[in-house]
């Protein structure tokens, strides 16, 4: 087992008791601008994004107020789901607010805000909201194996993050 | 007082006691196609949109899947507010799920979805349903004077319905 001075956390997933909301957050050994071009560049997004056994293809990424984006999820050169979703705003280095479906189940469809935190020494927390229309939308969303594509992704894109700083991986 | 065979309905507009959703219920004499165009033509929308006092300048209006919209409210020739969204996904005649914001309260966003139901008699059902983050959000936004821009917007639009099917206007 080797040493870290940044242990690997795992993102922490919480459904609101309240309200058909989803949290989540996970932090970053990365300074801010750094986890917000992870996610606007698509060069840089199709690096880390979804779980490890699925390829990504990203067909359209207009991180914009009023852009979209789209994306195909593929599995041994098979494509699998399309995912795609409208940007409703975007704060460069501090928010994106967009919605998030896919071509499946066109009646699902969630609302996303993504804020990026500057931490201290140069890191970063990331806090994802979701919502979506009811109780049972949810349940169906954290029942889809979203944990494993945020868990995965977020550890590939700690990867992506330490090898554009220049630093080893970690791994 | 005058005799209507279909008299005027006042949307309904309720608050769910379980999610912060608000779903606005409105019907229309005009076929579901009317209705709908009257939702993506930027010419007919802004003969309809908000309340009568407001002057509406649309900006953008491109009701397409990955689309957007933005329009500024006008009293008196002077901008008083700027609305603006994205477009989630656009079934034709049938339903439109898209952002809502404005510039003046960039943290407040909607998700809404518009159904267009088909009813007998040429009529239409038309239901939205806007969710947010949190009941406090919701409050604010019932509190508002949404409740104007909804009737005026929709009588209005009655109007408007009526002069495109060549009906007097049954004011």
């Amino acid at each position: 087992m080797s040493t870290h001075a940044h242990p690997a956390v795992e993102a922490t997933i919480e459904a609101d008791p309240d309200v058909p909301t989803v949290r989540i957050v996970r932090e970053f050994d990365a300074p801010r601008e750094l986890v917000y071009r992870a996610h606007v560049e698509p060069e840089l997004v199709k690096q880390w994004l979804g779980p490890d056994s699925i390829g990504m293809e990203i067909d359209v990424w207009d991180m914009r107020t009023g852009g979209e984006y789209r994306y195909t999820a593929t599995r041994d050169g098979e494509e699998i789901a399309h995912f795609y979703g409208s940007v409703h705003r975007v704060t460069p280095n501090e928010r994106i607010v967009q919605t998030f479906g896919f071509e499946e189940m066109p009646d699902a469809v969630s609302l996303d805000t993504l804020v990026f935190h500057e931490l201290p020494d140069g890191r970063t927390r990331l806090e994802g909201l979701s919502v979506v229309y009811d109780f049972e939308s949810r349940a169906g969303m954290l029942a889809s194996g979203m944990e494993v594509g945020v868990q995965e992704g977020y550890a590939a894109l700690d990867r992506l993050l330490a090898s554009l700083q220049g630093k080893a991986d970690g791994a």
